[in-house]
C-alpha cells in the first residue's frame, strides 16, 4: 500500500483524537476501565500497534471527503473520532453477540474480561462517541453541526436493525437474496454512508454533493460487504487457512449461501441436513461454485462498486484528497483478506 | 399513593411521549425487534400495564423541576424520555450482567429473547434517547438545549464508571465505606441530578437555582440507594420473603455489608468463610444490626434525605409542582419494598 501524503498526515491525526477523546475516561480509581478501551482500541496490552487497531477506513472517509469538498480537515477530527468509536463500540458488541474470542489477531474484549465488563465497556465508547460529536458545535455553524449529528444517529438505529436481521436469519429458513440487502444495508452500508455523508456536510457542498458523496458510502458499504462474503467462502483463509473460519462453517447467511439456497440443488440439499464440518469445506465451496455463487458474488461485488465509484465521479472531489478517495475505495475493494 | 393534579397530567403525557419516541423503531420488516422494546417498557407482551412500566421517576422529575421553575413542562417530554429510555437502557444490560430472569415481576428481555438480543434493544434504547434529546434544540434556543444535553451525556460517562466499579467489587477484597460513595455517585445520583438539572436548564433559571436543582437530584439518588441497601437486607422481602433476594446471599457489596466488613467481627468472619444460604439470611442480618450497620445504614440515609430537601428548599420550586416535588422525594424515600 502506497500511502499518498494527505494520509500519510491524516492516520496519526485521527489516532491522536481518538486518543484525547477516550482519555475523557482516564480517571485514576476506574483506570482498569479505562484500560479495557485502549487496549481494544489497539494502544496498550500485548499485540498493541497498528495491527492492532485496524484501517481506521471510517475516519478516513470523513476526513479526506471534507478534504475533497475544499474543506480544512482537521476541524472535522471530532467526526472522524465518533464514527471510529460507534464502529468499535458495534465491535465489541459483536464479540459478545457472536462469542468470538478473537479480533484483529488479539483476545477480545469479552475474552479477556467477561461479557459484563465488555458489555459496559461498548457502551462506553458508544457514549465518548457523543461526546465527541458535540464538540463539532464549537467548530461549525449549529445548522452544519446538527445535520452531522442527525446522520450519525440516524445510522446508529438502522446499525441496531440491521444487526437485528443479521442475528435473526441465523434461525431462519425460507430467506431469499431479497432479505440480504435491507440486513447489510444497515449492518455495513449505514455507517460508512453517514462517514461520507458527514464528510460533506461538514465540508459545506451543495446538497445534490452531499448526496453523491452518501450514495458513495452506501455503495462502498455494500460493495465491501459483498466482496467480504465472497472472501469468506473462496479467499485464502477460508479455503486454505482454518477453514473453521469459512462461512459455511459458521452457518452465516452471507449472499453466495443465500444464493446456493435459492438454486435449491445440491449445495442447498447438503445445508438442510444440518452442520458443515472443516473437512467438507473445499468440496462444498467448489460445489457452490459450480451452482453459479461464484460468478454471481463477484459480479454483484463489481457492479455495486461501479455504482459507487460511479457516485464519486458525480461527487467531483476536488485535488489531492480526491484521488486519495479513489485509493482507499481501491484499496477496501480489491482485499484478498 | 395520592396523585397531585399536575403528576395526573404528566404521567400520561410521559408515556405518550415515551410511545412516540420508540416508534422511530417500529418498521415492518424488524417488528418483532420493536417489540422486544415495547415490551420492555412495559405495553405489550404478557402482564403490561402500569406495574411493568415502573415508576417513571426520573422523567417525573424532569417535568416537575421544569414546572417548579415556571416553565411550560410539556416542551421538555423530549428531554423526560430521554432520560427515561437511557435509564431503561441501563437496565436491560444490568439484567444481561446480572443474568437476571425477572425485572419488575416480569421475564427480562435477556431472558425472552437471548442476550445477543438483549444487547442490541439495549443499544437501541440508547441510541432513541439520543434521538429523543436533539428534538430539545427546534423547542429551546441552542444554548440551552446543547447545555441540557452535555450534562446527560456526562451523566451517561459516570453511569459505565459506575457500573465498572459495581462489577469490580464483587471481586475485590478489602473495601471500605469510602470506596462506596463513587460507586454509588455514578450508578444511581448521577443520572438523577441530571434529571433535576436539566428541568432546571429548560426552566431556565439561574446557575446557583440550576446547582441547587442538581444537588437535590444528586442526594436523592443516594439517599435512595442507602434506602436501597437498607431494604436489601431487612426489608420485608429480603427478610420474610424470598430470602434468595437478599444483598446478603448475593455477595453485593452494599453500604451495611461494607460497614460491616469493616468492622471485622462475627459478620466480616462469617462472610470470609464463604457464599451466604438464604436460610443463614434472619440469623446473619440480625448480627450485622447487632454490629452497628443498621442503625448506621438508617443514619445515612436520613443524612442524605436531609441534604436532598435542604438543597431543594435551596432551590425554591415554584406553585404546586413544587410540592409535588417534595411528594415526590417523599415517595422515593419512604417505600418499603
Amino acid at each position: 500500500m502506497s500511502l499518498k501524503i494527505l494520509t500519510e498526515s491524516i492516520l496519526p491525526a485521527i489516532e491522536s483524537e481518538l486518543q484525547r477523546q477516550v482519555a475523557r475516561l482516564d480517571e485514576p480509581r476506574t483506570r482498569p476501565f479505562y484500560e479495557m478501551l485502549t487496549y481494544h482500541m489497539g494502544w496498550t496490552g500485548e499485540g498493541a500497534g497498528m495491527d492492532a487497531q485496524g484501517k481506521r477506513i471510517r475516519p478516513r472517509l470523513v476526513l479526506l471527503t471534507a478534504a475533497s469538498c475544499n474543506a480544512d480537515w482537521q476541524s472535522a477530527l471530532p467526526a472522524a473520532a465518533a464514527v471510529e468509536l460507534i464502529h468499535n463500540f458495534s465491535l465489541v458488541h459483536d464479540d459478545i453477540q457472536d462469542k468470538s474470542d478473537l479480533r484483529r489477531g488479539r483476545p477480545t474484549v469479552r475474552r479477556k474480561w467477561g461479557e459484563a465488563h465488555a458489555i459496559n465497556a461498548g457502551d462506553a465508547l458508544f457514549i465518548l462517541a457523543h461526546l465527541a460529536l458535540s464538540e463539532l458545535r464549537d467548530r461549525f455553524t449549529a445548522k452544519v453541526a446538527l445535520k452531522a449529528e442527525a446522520v450519525i444517529d440516524r445510522a446508529c438505529l438502522d446499525l441496531t436493525r440491521g444487526q437485528y436481521l443479521d442475528m435473526s436469519y441465523e434461525r431462519q429458513s425460507g430467506l431469499t437474496i431479497k432479505d440480504y440487502w435491507p440486513m447489510v444495508a444497515g449492518k455495513t452500508a449505514a455507517l460508512l454512508s453517514a462517514c461520507t455523508q458527514v464528510g460533506a456536510i461538514l465540508g459545506n457542498v451543495d446538497e445534490a454533493t452531499q448526496e453523491a458523496y452518501r450514495d458513495f458510502g452506501h455503495y462502498l458499504g455494500l460493495a465491501f460487504q459483498v466482496h467480504d462474503d465472497y472472501l469468506g467462502i473462496w479467499g485464502d483463509s477460508a479455503l486454505t487457512g482454518k477453514s473453521t473460519d469459512s462461512d459455511l462453517v459458521t452457518g452465516k447467511k452471507s449472499l453466495p449461501v443465500l444464493y446456493g439456497l435459492g438454486k435449491d440443488g445440491p449445495f442447498a440439499r447438503r445445508r438442510a441436513e444440518g452442520p458443515v464440518s472443516a473437512e467438507e469445506v473445499p468440496i462444498l465451496a467448489e460445489q457452490l461454485a459450480r451452482e453459479g455463487a461464484k460468478a454471481f458474488t463477484q459480479e454483484t461485488a463489481d457492479h455495486m462498486t461501479d455504482l459507487a465509484l460511479q457516485a464519486l465521479r458525480q461527487a467531483n472531489p476536488q485535488a489531492e484528497a480526491g484521488e486519495e478517495l479513489f485509493e482507499l475505495a481501491n484499496l477496501l475493494l480489491n482485499r484478498q483478506s
